[in-house]
């Protein structure tokens, strides 16, 4: 006998948000220029402005752990976690509400000092936080954190322009932020030298700001997400919403040095961590075929971060796949950090 | 041997927040009216417009419990929470974020049913969500919701503008929600009939979006606030913001014939209940001392919500007191509900 008692980890966060937009009726208001669906929803201000919002919940256990990391840089993670859905946005962070849950034994040094993470991580944006909102909870610490910015109206860069022929880019590294969080569930905060990198890169990633301003100005930028839950899952929103298809070359995806010795310890290959692993908080981009090399050598210039080329988008129906080191077409699952079903 | 390790439930919420605005800079940004310490914060958006945003964390077993409640009632409560804190700027609600948190085995139904709930809720607004955040939980449903809405600029009614001699009201009546929540933990769902109306103040309190617009654009309106931790408390924030004292006549308290019966059983007294408890989601306003009856009247009337006037605005060194039954000066604790402490 079976009952048909479904439960949220049947159908996965991308599957309940396919069934919330199903719910929910079309949003029509006159300022509201992307509702659903994209980094950020985006409201018109005025003829020239538009404001971003995006709001991103972080839960002990689920996406930190306390033991591996200090009150003040949780502050400052949170806080870029969000501010990489507004560098998806080509946004200049603004305000920030926080939303905070936390048991009634929670040490005040560590409240202090997770409130000016959070304000030291804005305050490179001379952005402030406004608002916000204190819950008890019986055990976890959660950090909800809305943030705003603001963009020109005729540069509003969605997941949803890249079109058959434009060139893929990525900031940064890949894998990075995964490899250092299975350094530190190996070897805790003693963990070797040599992996100082991964592991700054996952406690403390860098949110895209500026690259994520300069991308968007360049005229040539076709769509931009940020890397949240890898690239083989965020390649594909970008697929997905501009009804196209893409390869990528494992031999361009920038993976550093120091992942190859991770992945023998964590039981993923390289090319897992490369394509499977969240929290990067890199920029996903598409820029158009004619682009000039100069504008992207720039953009990398200006703002001191690699820009890497790592492939091409196709027709749809060419479909969605790798090209491996032995030049096969692999198609590529999209899948990426799914918190309800892993 | 005594260590010095406070922690947060020794200070309670509004020193929490005290420590928040110390550890934050003065917001300084052009566009920034109002920031943390009012009902919601207000951003300008041009020369008439600006937007209210505020945001609102509800826990379970904190704020609700799942066993009182039915999903699309939670969905609809956690949506007039917010409502609340807009009509108190006396604003047109627009936009809602929702970041939500459940666990793996979290009923798919409920899932859709509380997204249905919110939807509705503001669907009575024409506001719409426009995004949010899911996330998994190891054991309870975490509801955070950021709201934003619409004022004119010229309009704006914080706690802060309260003059000695204004006259003090509320919409509708004190205690009932805090007096329903009891006849639920006392009967569970198989309560007696006489307190349905108590029991349906506290699973689906209406939020006063019409009344607080209305109280604004009558123009002699000096300060709102919408009643969450009770009045006692509520009211002094109104005093400490607008620094005055102030007095309320007990037997002007606007309490309904059914809480007699449950003050009783639930070991409060009647002005306990009246003064102290939480989620009324009512407005507290004070209107300048000339205010023509008639608009009080016609704001009543348009909006089908009993106004009473429940006391008066003092200055600061004349105290903040209750004027008793037998017409006795009692000072008033300004204690309401504090989720860090009780």
């Amino acid at each position: 006998m079976k009952f048909n008692f479904q439960t949220v980890a049947d159908i996965g966060e991308f599957g309940l948000i396919d069934r919330i937009q199903k719910i929910l009726p079309k949003a029509d208001h006159k300022d509201l220029i992307i509702g659903i669906g994209d980094d950020t929803a985006v409201i018109r201000i005025d003829e020239h402005r538009a404001m971003v919002v995006t709001c991103d919940i972080q839960v002990e256990n689920q996406h930190f752990r306390l033991k591996n990391i200090s009150p003040f840089q949780l502050g400052r993670r949170a806080m870029t976690v969000n501010l990489s859905d507004v560098a998806a946005m080509g946004a200049q962070p603004t305000f920030a509400l926080v939303s905070l849950g936390f048991p009634k034994s929670f040490p005040l040094s560590d409240f202090d000092d997770l409130f000016r993470g959070m304000k030291d991580q804005l305050a490179e944006f001379s952005a402030n936080i406004i608002g916000g909102n204190l819950s008890n909870t019986e055990k976890d610490l959660i950090i909800d954190i809305t943030l705003m910015g603001e963009v020109a109206v005729d540069r509003i860069l969605t997941r949803s322009g890249a079109r058959p022929g434009d060139r893929i880019f990525v900031t940064g590294n890949l894998g990075e932020s995964c490899a250092g969080f299975y350094v530190l569930e190996k070897y805790g905060a003693k963990y070797p030298d040599e992996f100082a990198t991964l592991v700054q890169k996952h406690l403390q990633p860098i949110p895209r700001i500026e690259a994520g301003k300069r991308i968007v100005h360049s005229e040539f930028a076709t769509a931009m997400i940020d890397i949240s839950d890898g690239i083989a899952s965020d390649l594909n929103h970008i697929c997905v919403m501009s009804k196209v298809g893409a390869e990528i070359y494992q031999k361009k995806l920038p993976v550093p040095e120091g992942i190859y010795n991770v992945a023998s310890v964590s039981g993923k290959s390289v090319l897992d961590l490369a394509l499977h692993s969240g929290e990067d908080y890199e920029l996903l981009f598409t820029l158009r075929p004619e682009t000039p090399d100069a504008i992207i050598q720039s953009i990398a210039k200006q703002t001191g971060i690699a820009i890497t080329e790592i492939g091409k988008i196709l027709p749809k129906e060419s479909g969605y796949h790798l090209i491996d080191l032995n030049e096969r077409r692999v198609p590529i699952q999209p899948k990426g950090w799914d918190h309800f079903i892993t």
